[in-house]
């Protein structure tokens, strides 16, 4: 039965997507995928490029990058309409989410469009904040440690909230509002329990202690935190 | 530069292995993995199976199930000497883990007691609550939204402020302390608003929202809760 796809692709690395994700997208007839602005590809298309099948099509569509949740849904609605029009008539389409689709990802917003019209699968992928911990090798949690998930544009009182009361946090595109968190982590004495991954798994990553910044740098887009508050060396428990 | 990997199998179905795995996989010399009980292979290498070399040396090693960590410890402190070894004379030496390495896993205790003393990587793999969010087609935290991924073990105050300062909640191994998180999500109205999955990505898997169990429920061991807030059905926004 054809089916529209939402396919993780993990966070830049192309061996980083699943066995089921390449076999997903080898069975894929249409795939559609955010019109980027200066080359025709973007992330995710770039990190599947070793799997896509010759024969695919590929639909280029212009999703808005802006602020306003209504004018997204608007041109979500044209193109999940389109994409039921391609579906009902017998084809397998594809979506590729970059990471996980499952984490804030716009994948969910179409699949939210579609439900009820289609049949709706999808492929998990390795978060950034996995494979940030995977890079480190450090756990994200142990034992009965919590982990919080966070985006930086929550606001003062939920970060504070989020870090006073967990073990483990990851501070999703912390770029975005570098020195109010920054300040937060600075005032708890948390800043030698910060590690900050520029451009996770692509080229240029970089990883540093948050106590090597200063409040006011500016960092790449594709920057997450990840707090640590427990020191976990066994040896010494 | 013969190293230890730490592996990430995922939560069950043979295809969740990312290709970087099974790339892993195929390049070990030596896979250090639990002794089940009953019959000789873990979940983990069962899951893994289809992948292993036909001339991988496989060393099955107790590995404690208790509560104390220092009983733990001394074993782990065993296999992990007999693991530096086999690096150290040049082997490829795996570990693996079902799910996410990083996630509440033994393998970051091995790897914490192998520090400076031989190389470590680590393989992420697909997390039981990413693969959860993927049957169920439904987003993990979308926007603003937080997640907090929170054991069962944990203690009643703790539960309660997850459940009440987060927008989605993954409650780890539920089965542990049913009742007690049964009547926490109770009290708060909040049963229609929680999917329990039984057995995730296995054989027996089980999906019912929290509200049509009984608080005297046994569950299965493998059994994850995911608590979303919100309604997040974009045409009413």
């Amino acid at each position: 039965m054809a089916s529209f796809f939402g396919i993780g692709v993990g966070p830049g690395d192309s061996e980083l997507l699943t066995i089921k994700a390449v076999n997903t997208i080898k069975n894929l007839d249409i795939l559609y995928t955010p019109q980027a602005r200066k080359n025709g590809k973007s992330i995710a298309e770039k990190i599947a490029a070793p799997y896509l099948p010759l024969k695919l099509e590929i639909k280029r569509r212009h999703f808005p990058m802006v602020k306003d949740l209504e004018t997204k849904v608007r041109s979500w609605q044209e193109i999940a309409d389109e994409i039921a029009v391609d579906v009902q008539t017998g084809k397998n389409v594809g979506f590729l989410t970059l990471g996980d689709p499952s984490v804030y990802s716009t994948f969910s917003y179409i699949a939210e469009l579609l439900k009820g019209r289609v049949e709706i699968q999808t492929i998990a992928g390795i978060s950034s904040f996995s494979q940030i911990a995977a890079n480190l090798s450090t756990p994200l949690m142990l034992d009965d440690e919590t982990l919080e998930v966070i985006p930086a544009t929550a606001n003062s009182a939920q970060l504070a909230e989020a870090i006073d009361l967990n073990d483990n946090v990851v501070i999703m595109k912390i770029a975005t509002n570098f020195a109010k968190i920054y300040q937060i982590l600075k005032d708890r004495n948390l800043l030698n329990k910060t590690i900050v991954v520029e451009n996770a798994s692509m080229a240029g990553q970089k990883e540093k202690v948050l106590a090597d910044y200063s409040i006011d740098d500016r960092l790449p887009y594709f920057s997450t935190a990840l707090l640590k508050k427990g020191n976990h060396d066994v040896k010494n428990n």
